[in-house]
């Protein structure tokens, strides 16, 4: 018998219209999820983790300089970048998350290593550079994170107290995934640029683990993508976990009414992707659309940016 | 008829042993802790919101050597103080909260200012810290902060790898307060330096809206004390909130799970406090001791440090 696994990934949510896509630019994200997703599938497929799958296909977003994290990402309001990315593992309940750290290309992989090399789960800035110093990982130049789009995004708000939600056509940010591997375990990955123009020093969803990363083999693994103050609010991942291990909902349940309901009456914008050890999986959002792909041991594989 | 209102407060939980503790220290805790009780009591007591309430009680207990919060926090690895700290409001799930911080007398009056000043809730490092400086708020030099009992707390850990939970005799640092005012409205607050000798950048529990600190009117105000990282990745303020909203357990059966049950089996030590819009207050603990008090509206003051 297949051993079953999945994966799920998102590369950003939010007003995605189709007037302002062409042909091509179509073709170039669903080519690059697609490439995240052969990622995951391939490490899932030879037998690694669930938290290896999701290192791997953020990485492969991380990047591509089509998506805010890594390579891509947005500028601040001075000019910078600073990322912030979480990961956890649902059978143990580990967790690392960094945040406001420059330089490094795959931020995700550092956040592994939070939990893996210290006791802590969270580092933030200064201290986390120094520990990915000690760690030996390279410093990647400005250069290698600028792409003329973003910087052109930022021409527009600098100045300004204006706050962009990254891409064009504007989706709000952030890159993740979440899989199941043939172990019965589940895992989840965030990473991002943050906001277009943002304050120096603004943190988001994305380094908060139970806001924009969970994962709990009891429940669900949750990646969220979208207008992250309102995500840190409603503590939207694990929001999701708690309507299906306290209230009883099933996966999809608890997806919709977390994105639909309660996010939607708050007026946060952008989505969710979600899935749990029996594989179901649950991609949802709010927004106009959400760059989206899933893919099971089957190796056929779903993309999609409208909804 | 009397309005109603209350307030309860901690002061950090962990090992405190009584036969580490002398009638003059804990009187000197005792007092320290009725200080800020009073603090928020007269808020309350004048008309003043919750929210008000536990800034002010909690401005006490940063203000107050005794405790690892503003004046009197921990020394970092490489000797500085790092202050973490984080607000939410009940009536409308605002929330606001800085880490990483320096110099600053009072990290929670400022996590208000991130939500009331800026569309953002998590405002990190040297960018919370120019945040901090546009608003014209006082820098303390670093002599403010310093304690000869947290210095030689330091010393014997400077150097090693290991870190430490806070007090002598140590508790797992942290202050916070919860409170509900006569309008039924309620709010959290939580303010610390986190623990000696931690690695330069962590961020634990206390900044995290869902981990450290939780309000909602609809269920209940949580503020934490522990080992941050159990408390993270159980996201335990939300925890809270989800069994009574979803599984309809009482405040206190939530309390009890969180604490006695679901954090004693992942090895978390520490505490909670925890109140409601109805007036039913919780002071729940799976250590020796926590540092604690609660107050209603007659003013009878409790105030306690062991089980």
């Amino acid at each position: 018998m297949q051993q079953k696994f999945g994966l799920a990934i998102h590369g950003g949510a939010g007003t995605i219209l189709k007037s302002e896509m062409n042909e091509e630019k179509e073709l170039a994200y669903k080519s690059a999820l697609s490439a995240a997703l052969k990622a995951g599938y391939d490490a899932l497929s030879n037998g690694k983790s669930s938290l290896d799958a999701v290192e791997l296909a953020v990485n492969s977003l991380e990047n591509c300089p089509l998506f805010n994290a890594g390579k891509g990402a947005v500028f601040t309001a001075n000019g910078k970048f600073e990322l912030d990315a979480s990961i956890m593992s649902g059978k143990d309940l580990m967790a690392g998350a960094v945040s406001g750290i420059n330089n490094i290309a795959n931020p995700v992989s550092l956040a592994r290593k939070v939990f893996e090399k210290t006791p802590h789960v969270f580092m933030a800035g200064q201290g986390a550079m120094e520990f990915a110093k000690s760690l030996g990982i390279t410093q990647e130049p400005d250069a290698y994170f600028f792409t003329q789009q973003r910087y052109d995004q930022w021409q527009e708000l600098k100045g300004t107290s204006e706050v962009s939600l990254d891409h064009t056509p504007k989706p709000i940010g952030t890159v993740g995934a979440v899989a199941y591997d043939q172990y019965g375990n589940i895992a989840a990955a965030t990473s991002t640029g943050g906001m277009t123009n943002k304050q120096f020093g603004r943190v988001g969803d994305t380094p908060m683990i139970g806001a924009g990363t969970y994962a709990n083999n009891k429940t669900c693994a949750v990646s969220a993508t979208g207008h992250g103050e309102y995500f840190i609010r409603a503590v939207v991942a694990y929001d999701v976990a708690c309507l299906m291990e306290y209230a009883g909902l099933s996966l999809a349940d608890a997806c919709n009414k977390v994105v639909n309901d309660k996010l939607l009456k708050m007026g946060g914008e952008g989505g969710i992707i979600a899935l749990n050890a029996a594989g179901e999986i649950c991609l949802s959002f709010n927004s106009e659309g959400m760059y989206r792909g899933m893919v099971r041991e089957d190796g056929n594989m779903f993309t999609a940016i409208y909804k």
